[in-house]
């Protein structure tokens, strides 16, 4: 028998309660031994819950239990579920968690702990909630060099940019949909300003690139500033608009960002809506692979959660951890240097005639697509960089700029 | 240093000789030890090639040589492919292979052998070719049941399917421009027959159901006899016709099946295009999760096959192999009980003014959507079960049967 102890009885960490209560058989099948949970610990008290008698205040009781080997992790934010995690590891037991926070944060730091005590540190549900990518990208790649990353990584904004291209609603209209139906919280910044997503593709790109970039350094956008105008200009052109978590490597750098995107209907994130979550990768041996599915709610969450604890305990004497650094300076991308294609929207000025012709000449830049709705101009230019958009930019009235996948 | 052996030096053995040299270092970091390719086992002479002073044509030199610890079996067909693995098992040697046929047919046996002996059998690019797949429906889904699986597992009938759909071709048409391109064989059958996706969906049946059934038992019906009109009236219905590898339980018995199926476009096979695969499982606290690809190819496929290498040597002291068994009568549904919603598409009788309404009443069950194109109808029923369908078919003229997804 198997001892665990559940950090945090939220939504996601009850999951993993139900999960290996319901599903009890199949993973005693599987692993050929009985897994039990031993204590969950919760500040609350949670009366006339069926798993009530294990809830548990003091950590230490946990830390403490030699019986205790694997620790499931779901209480959210960096403190103390870092703090208590590292403790498990050093007290040498295996670590899984759902915490994408901690994992963006301390990952290098946890897995460094985690191999040096001969435990394990797995995270499978920190990036796309129920579906399988950390192991696939770690086990099933493995002999790729992974040249690209991008990801639908936050379900919130997906329903939201699917609502708003679908029913033709407002951002505001349905952000307060979207709240009333649960899909929200109602504080949904991490969500609408890309801090999740940028939490989630810095975790992938720690994996394709061995270097772990602070969440909080890289360029993040959300979705706030979309207008339904965008999205029909988008549409118009063959294009689905989507918040984009990207990474790839520039010059031997790794680059990281999220932003709203234009993704060509080709591209089979372009028919992810809803709030599922959908991750891109392509590989220089394989090519492009997708892994697409809820990318979060209690039990899909906790699916991953438990996939974990099930892999822990199968590998008991020694896991294979991935293995990433804390990037320096030297090891990040210029972003300034990024090149790709863009969708420019601004004012027309005046009553000059703008056609394809005239705006490749004052912008200085080959234009694909072009359309006018009333006063307002948009046009898809060939690739430029970053520094070179700030430019034309600056000489554009109301002028708003999409990068293109 | 590990020594591999590759028996079959064609498409996806070159592939794979190409992976293990051209991403030797990747591979390397990730293990930690060399590996090296002893020997390449075929027929033929490759006089020039890089590797020809690997090439050796006796097996026993492989299965005799206590160096050479893993064995990747890219040979095709059943014989000698299955007596060299089980050989090569039966000697200490770990197998890993992308031959579907000797997995869907002696897979179960092989299992059971490599565990007698403490090595791994594994088979990642036996299905969906460079997709992870086999590895994650074992170790990212182990606290599920799955209830479902429908894939599109075979890219040259999809891809004949897509120009079918897009450029309103024939089927002979797309099929000889099809095998231009390399992408359907000179003989086809096994594809465009469905016999190539049987193979596939008999293997993902046993790791969801532990139960290996035999490709040659199960319902497969292939794509030759997919008009133009078909594709159209399904279109129409708003539907696109993929041929469909499925298995889901009934009774707590298992059912696979190959055969075209109509699947609604909120449906994400529905966007799977060109030669492209995609698997869709259903478990029970992940939900729908789809995994989507290159389902073919030298590359891609010895992507899969490498991952199995670098697997099999990173726990060669133990590994947790997936584990079924043979299906016996008993373990297995009846077909005839198979119910899903049905598109008929039959020839109208003479002059009779057919509508909505009078097709409820002839055919005796619920109707929803109802189109006429001269002389053929087509509608799509209620959930009904083979008998049935068998029962209703044979009242009509010309009568075509597809099931829905």
């Amino acid at each position: 028998m198997v001892n665990v102890a559940i950090l945090g009885f939220g939504v996601v960490g009850s999951g993993v309660a139900e999960v290996l209560t319901q599903n009890k058989k199949i993973i005693e099948n599987k692993l050929s031994c009985e897994v039990n949970i031993k204590y969950i610990l919760d500040l609350r008290e949670f009366p006339g819950n069926p798993f009530e008698s294990l809830v548990i205040h003091d950590f230490n009781i946990i830390l403490n239990d030699p019986e205790v080997s694997v620790v499931a992790e779901m209480m959210g934010g960096s403190h103390p579920a870092y703090d208590f995690s590292k403790a498990c590891l050093e007290a040498g037991k295996s670590v899984v968690t759902s915490n994408k926070e901690v994992v963006a944060n301390f990952g290098a730091e946890l897995l460094d702990i985690a191999r040096a005590h001969g435990v394990a540190y797995l995270f499978e549900a920190s990036v796309g909630g129920g579906i399988p990518i950390i192991r696939p990208m770690c086990n099933d790649l493995a002999s790729n060099n992974i040249v690209e990353v991008s990801g639908i990584l936050n379900g919130t904004t997906n329903y939201i940019l699917t609502k708003m291209a679908t029913e033709g609603a407002s951002f505001e209209d349905v952000l307060r949909d979207a709240q009333h139906k649960g899909y929200a919280e109602s504080n949904p910044a991490a969500d609408v300003e890309g801090l999740d997503a940028a939490r989630k593709i810095v975790i992938l790109a720690a994996l394709a690139y061995g270097k772990l970039i602070s969440p909080n350094s890289i360029y993040t956008e959300g979705i706030t500033n979309i207008t339904g105008e965008d999205v029909e200009f988008a549409a118009g052109f063959g294009y689905a608009l989507k918040l984009i978590g990207h990474a790839e490597k520039i010059d031997g750098k790794a680059l990281c960002m999220v932003s709203p995107r234009l993704i060509p209907m080709t591209n089979p994130l372009s028919s992810i809506n809803d709030v599922f979550n959908g991750i891109l990768l392509d590989g220089d041996m394989v090519g492009k692979v997708m892994f697409y599915g809820p990318g979060a709610g209690k039990l899909p969450t906790a699916s991953a959660v438990c996939a974990d604890i099930v892999d822990a305990i199968a590998h008991s004497d020694g896991i294979k951890l991935p293995e990433f650094e804390v990037a320096t300076e030297d090891d990040i991308a210029d972003f300034d240097n990024y090149s790709c294609r863009r969708m420019f929207i601004f004012d027309k000025c005046g009553d000059c005639t703008l056609d394809s012709k005239v705006a490749e000449k004052c912008l200085g830049c080959e234009i694909g697509q072009f359309a006018v709705k009333g006063n307002r101009v948009a046009l898809i230019t060939e690739a430029m960089t970053e520094a070179k958009v700030k430019e034309i930019a600056g000489k554009l009235n109301n002028c708003k700029v999409y990068r293109l996948l």
